[in-house]
């Protein structure tokens, strides 16, 4: 099995760690390619700079997906999530997306830590447009300016370990998640001193995706997850323009989407 | 990896369609128990049916999960679920809520496809349980009595085909799902006649067992689902007694739970 | 009249409390019969205790509903309600749906006082399941654990009191309901130092399967809570085989039901 | 036991439908005061009627309340019950509520038969403040204009009927109410047609209010719908105006509205 | 462009601020006729309180809307708003719908500071009957009585800006409302010191009124905002009569209201 | 008063109906700049391709909007408009949501009619992104694929007219909305057609646009729609980097946004 996963912004920092958390967490026989956005901000907390990393990581999984059996947006908040699900002929999984649908099977009310106010807002709206809202008990946030996204785990750990407590005691959660890439591999770390099931991200993510491409499930002739309809494009990467523009290939199932 | 799965109703063919889907898509070094509900109906279609067949399970699974990872409820509808969730020390999956977790992260909107009309109520309920109604295209079924549950694949095969495509066509189903137990495996066989991804509650559960217990999450000893408080019990079975009456001992959380 | 009225724990002393404030509720014309759950646990405040107290009550219930023009479950949390609701051939009422519907027509948002905090994850979801999730202004709990649930009312009366008034002041309850068939009664004696009104489970069931019987609704024969279709049974108690294994009588909505 | 019913359009042949219904329906304590609006329209099918009506219906209910256990607004559509109940020191119910809150109890999805189509999204909006649109089936509804509001019953019988089946057949109600003052005694009449219970607006409203007045909840003095703070008023008739404006008397709950 | 603005209530101290407010807001070429309620309360905070000023309110149209190419409602809560939406032939909006609709396109979510506790209930009613529940984040209140509802800007003001930064900051609000006509014109003067957009009611209901009266759009001939179908009335001010009882006249879409 | 309208596909024949119905909708003083996308597809239907269309209008909005007093994101579905509305420092407006702002000031449920089936599912989203999913009645399409999106109106407008009619008699719509920019003025020439009001998204845009600008709100500087906070980026062409990088400069919030 091969995934490939990438980092909608662009620290390499982060990628470092996603792929130490996904190497952690994939099965043996699982290969990982990692990329990083080519452009966009260091890292992501509201809709304008997600509206950028989907873009860059559409882009990007145009350009490398072949040869891969899945893959991985690997930043909480699943920039490009559906889009990407249309363009692909794999299964493509994101950060919250998956650690929901992970989590909710641990437990009734979902917590989610996070590492600044600000980027509460666009997670909401992420676990809204999965449908999850019923099961979220609360978003928790660290609350003063990061040093260094590098080392946030390092310098914030006592305080993420008392959000969850909260989380757990003050909201109801049954369950956490602990939310943003930069955090990965932190529920591992941590779990033994929170009172309920945690997760994390990037090792939800790669199993899910494992997972999906283990079930082989054909790609969508019809629906909305058909393959967007052929049509004329302008400016865009090659391999963005095959998938978007579909130049006369693939039109098997024109027929479905008019 | 040990699975322990056991059938809430008391037929012996589902049992062997039940197991042999599972074997198919259980990873090369997992285990399988399988067993069936020491007492209850033939199969369960509604909410009467369904709360006997939680109680058999919840006996079943009491008397049996030691030295397993994972438990599968192996009934759409999911009987028990949260009850054996709080109880037992390892992960427990539904059909249900696996199949919705798993389609969830192939397409918008899911259609399910079930055996009989009276089934649509219970299996509707188990949706919204989920928090997943807002995912959910529609519930299509079967319109005739069954003559034999262990057949139903191969008398109603090109019916349940229809069905599918008319969740895709006229309900704006993303993805499908093929519901309860008696279906096992039809997924697989009809999945390239459906023109949208197709999976199976059988082998979304063992898959998503299978994950949960890598992902190795701790027991909960807070929030609601920790396992419930000791009190005093009479005339349950040994087994249940020592999980739900918890007699003394694993008393390590009853300061959580107060 | 005749109200049959099931304790789904194993509490005699519980079944008391019931009795006592079920006979100040009643009208003068009705008869009671009392029956505590054979089998289970001492109070029920988890979903895995719930499961086994639906099982019990439809036990019960199938056997001696006959002779009696509905039927009551008398515990907050409705252990088995809708089940029995299939099953039985009178109107069944549960403690928490009854003081729902009774509350709703005595002010806009329903607040709860309950007696523990592991109970309110189960109630809130009976509220759920009840579609009055946008009426629920709190569940409001006693924090520690119960000294003894027989003597609760008389230990924690003055807490009780305070977390009423704070339901109302900080979380817009604009009426109450005392949860709980242990709190049976309390509901009447403090109602004078609550600046709203007040319900309790027990009075709002009786009178509600008073009043339901007296309408005399026919029994369904079609949709899903008509009596469950006709279907091989085994090791249930006989009572209980006879409804839901329907061995060949009964069977004029058989149609109906396909 | 005294009841007061106001029927908030001027129509007095439907004033006596409802009459004789109520009187089916009363406990055989119960005495009856009947009202008709003194001004407004012959029935009320939309926004802008039940506006009229229920200015009508606060006029009549503030003059003649005295004496009364409690109030029955007898149109469905609850024109003016939320008011009401703020103002009345005694419990108000109204036929959609009320029989919505008994319907609840006899099964989960309810389906609604309605007089006209354009007084269905009048219907669906009073579902929706009662916050039970989760339960709602479907609202059908005759297709022509009356001939004449009074003999609609004999006119449009079979039709209803009809109806009533489709609601269960194609929507999925498990129980029925025929809505609307102008059928008052339909649902008797036809009950044994019909496969599902079936519950009437004036029935349920008569037999909640006796419920309500029984429970001898005690008046809000707080939250939302306790009286009306003090304030000036003008041009109201004088029975109104003393419950609205409140001129220096009933005044030991200020502190608690402000 | 000429519109007509109605007081729902009868303070003419009010009426005053409206209209400075209403002045400032509107266009250039835009004429406008106040109006205050001729009957009902000082200021309108309950839903009593509110179903009296609906009906004032429709009288008040009724008699003046003509020559008018659209109606204000100007009072928070929007009494009698979809009542008169049927009624008349001209756009109507009220002060709480279009300030919602307004603020939506200015943020995500929308916090209402109101000045008191009691009239938070119907707020929150009136935004849930809106549709737009999911968009509220609060809606805080001052909590104290207030001397003068003609001073309350200057007595209250500080106070009202500090529940402002506390909508910002604990319930987060995106943008505000400042709720109530009382209030009309603060959000003008206050809005340097809020740190997300403001808007006030009457300065946005009068920008919606310009704006749809602009659009022209035709009078609804069918569905559920059409003109009341004909029926007989009696006790009406002759211009309401004429509106809802239609007598004889303006009956081109009777057919289209069956 | 200045608008920049950006049409987020490359077809310039639609932003000449953009721009053709703009110019009839906007006030005497509006001055318009229209701007075309410079890359992307030729019209969006897909989630892909408004992912796409999203990044391409925030690339156009940040070179152009200088010196403008509010924008436009001119196609159905607001490709990128939470992201530009953090951004930019004046009122952005979309399509979609002008639209259902100002319909749902028109009448109660609303109809969108759309030229694809496979746009459904994209506009579908918006809307419950809106948070108006109740107030949607239903989206309905064109079923055939288009021969020429240019002369839509032209070849499909008594198709278009019954969709519209069938809306408001099979759905329940009271108010329509003619969905997407490639039919921009349809709504003004068929409205005397159709039953119901009917809004159009370019005309309500304009307007509401005009409308925000002429509120003349502050630029939040705290909250989810305050200005991203400064970080470090790469990739973008300069005039976007300067908006959501901000190098330095208009750093006075960023306080409010840690």
């Amino acid at each position: 099995m091969k995934l490939l996963i990438v980092n909608p912004n662009i620290s390499t920092s982060v990628t470092e760690l996603i792929e130490a958390e996904a190497r952690r967490s994939a099965s043996p026989g699982t290969a990982l390619t990692l990329r990083t956005a080519p452009f966009g901000v260091a890292y992501i907390e509201t809709r304008a700079e997600a509206a950028i990393g989907a873009y860059a990581t559409l882009v990007e999984l145009a350009e490398h997906h072949a040869g891969h059996d899945a893959a991985v947006i690997a930043a909480f908040g699943d920039p490009g999530l559906a889009a990407a699900r249309e363009m692909l002929p794999i299964p493509v999984v994101g950060l919250t997306e998956s650690a929901l649908m992970s989590a909710a099977q641990l437990g009734g009310r979902i917590g989610i830590v996070a590492i600044s106010r600000r980027i509460r807002a666009w997670y909401r709206e992420t676990v809204d447009a999965c449908g999850m809202h019923s099961r979220l008990a609360s978003i928790r946030c660290l609350d003063e300016p990061l040093a260094d996204i590098g080392s946030v785990q390092r310098d914030k750990g006592e305080q993420l370990v008392a959000l969850c407590r909260a989380a757990v005691r003050e909201d109801g959660a049954d369950v956490l998640i602990i939310a943003g890439a930069p955090l990965a591999g932190l529920a591992r770390q941590v779990a033994e001193r929170i009172p309920v099931p945690i997760v994390d991200g990037v090792s939800c993510a790669v199993r899910q995706a494992e997972l999906l491409a283990g079930l082989a499930p054909r790609r969508a002739s019809e629906g909305s997850y058909a393959a967007p309809p052929t049509k004329a494009c302008q400016g865009l990467p090659p391999a963005l323009a095959r998938l978007v523009g579909r130049e006369g290939h693939d039109n098997e199932n024109e027929e479905g989407n008019s």
